[in-house]
């Protein structure tokens, strides 16, 4: 028994999440069925994390374990020939039997795309968030540096269904960096952190959109978070515009 | 009555191409239903020409004739709000009142998207052709040169069922320029000219493939032109491959 570790990019548009989930397709389900395709095997590789319905990785990590003695190129190459093309398996390599996508992860970062142009091309309409209207960058910037440190991130924390009462575990994360910055007709927010609530990082780039409409200062940040409710902090921004990048271990 | 000229861009993945077909969804019935919700006229747009099914736009130009005093600027804007993000206007100005888009046009350009690299990211899958196996570039450049000039393009063109029989039209038509150049993991090929026959650029780029793969040599282009006859060419490459990239007049 080997224990395999695959790292993924996907586009999300046309899958209902991550997650399995009966009678809708997913990323987790496509990629049992490809394994269980190449292999004879039935294993449920384990994800970094959940992707919701809509987002997108250029580097999602799953683990699982097999029997096959299959070398790790062919079983990259042989994924990629059962997957749908919008599902590619970019690496696969054996871990020590303890590696885990999900436990073993020390740090992840996510970078959301904002299209800031007044036509978006049809092209990117999959991939961003396009919003043309007047925002204020430097004050979005001021306040994305303000999340960077250790806080409770209950005010940016989706009530998330699947795990039961949210209450009873730690919002408490650590956020490594978080940045924005603007090239080619976006803005792009990429944030890395030791863990993201449900929602986590959609509901903080809806919130500095707050601060870029003005609506909100940059330093309501700290009070938004201090405010350890929903309802302080902005509304959720669209899936469309947010990738997993890469996971640490 | 103004004629108006508007210039499109469109992902044409999920399109059954350009022309109005009964029961399934096409580039011109969307532009035409939209701007039947803008302005409340019921016109038929006229394309520059069609776009086969999955073949996408650059800058598609159409042009209708409307009543509506509606300003150009404001109609462009009108008109993005009510097409799906998959079709988008990019311009639209009033043009003298024998302005046709297919009979006006003295020149158009295509590109073809080859993707030569082992793993085609999820997000360029409806964009381009994977096509990672051994190929001669020098080959094929040269090769797509031997275009340049006026031809009969009969072996490059598919009979049209919509056309009825081809036979009795000219299969002739002036290349003004066909390259073809390798840039980021891929192999762009690029041709301006006074016309086009159905399939004929996708076929072009099927017979490049053929002696990018040495299967013809180069100067076999010459002789496959001399041959018209639509077997001696190589097979139609991907739809998703091809931009209409402009028109001009």
């Amino acid at each position: 028994m080997r224990t395999l570790k695959i790292i993924l990019a996907y586009d999300g548009t046309e899958f209902s999440g991550w997650q399995v989930q009966p009678g809708v397709p997913t990323i987790q389900a496509t990629l049992a069925s490809a394994i269980g395709r190449v292999t004879g095997e039935n294993v449920l590789p384990q994800g970094s994390g959940r992707t919701d319905a809509g987002v997108h990785a250029l580097g999602q990590v799953a683990s699982f374990a097999l029997e096959s003695v299959i070398p790790t190129a062919n079983l990259a190459i042989a994924l990629n020939d059962v997957l749908p093309p919008s599902i590619r398996v970019l690496e696969c390599m054996e871990m020590a039997p303890d590696f885990h996508a999900r436990k073993s992860a020390r740090a992840k970062t996510y970078r959301y795309r904002m299209y800031r142009r007044d036509i978006c091309p049809p092209f990117l309409a999959r991939y961003v968030w396009h919003y043309p209207y007047p925002l204020d960058f430097d004050a979005m910037q001021a306040a994305a540096l303000l999340v960077e440190g250790e806080h409770d991130f209950t005010s940016f924390a989706a009530v998330d269904p699947e795990r039961g009462n949210e209450q009873e575990l730690s919002s408490v994360r650590t956020v490594f960096s978080s940045r924005m910055s603007a090239a080619d007709g976006e803005f792009l927010y990429e944030i890395r952190g030791n863990g993201f609530l449900h929602h986590m990082v959609r509901n903080l780039m809806g919130t500095l959109l707050l601060v870029g409409k003005k609506t909100r200062a940059p330093k309501d940040l700290l009070r938004i978070l201090a405010d350890r409710t929903r309802s302080a902090a902005g509304a959720t921004a669209p899936a469309s515009g947010l990738y997993l990048v890469r996971v640490e271990y």
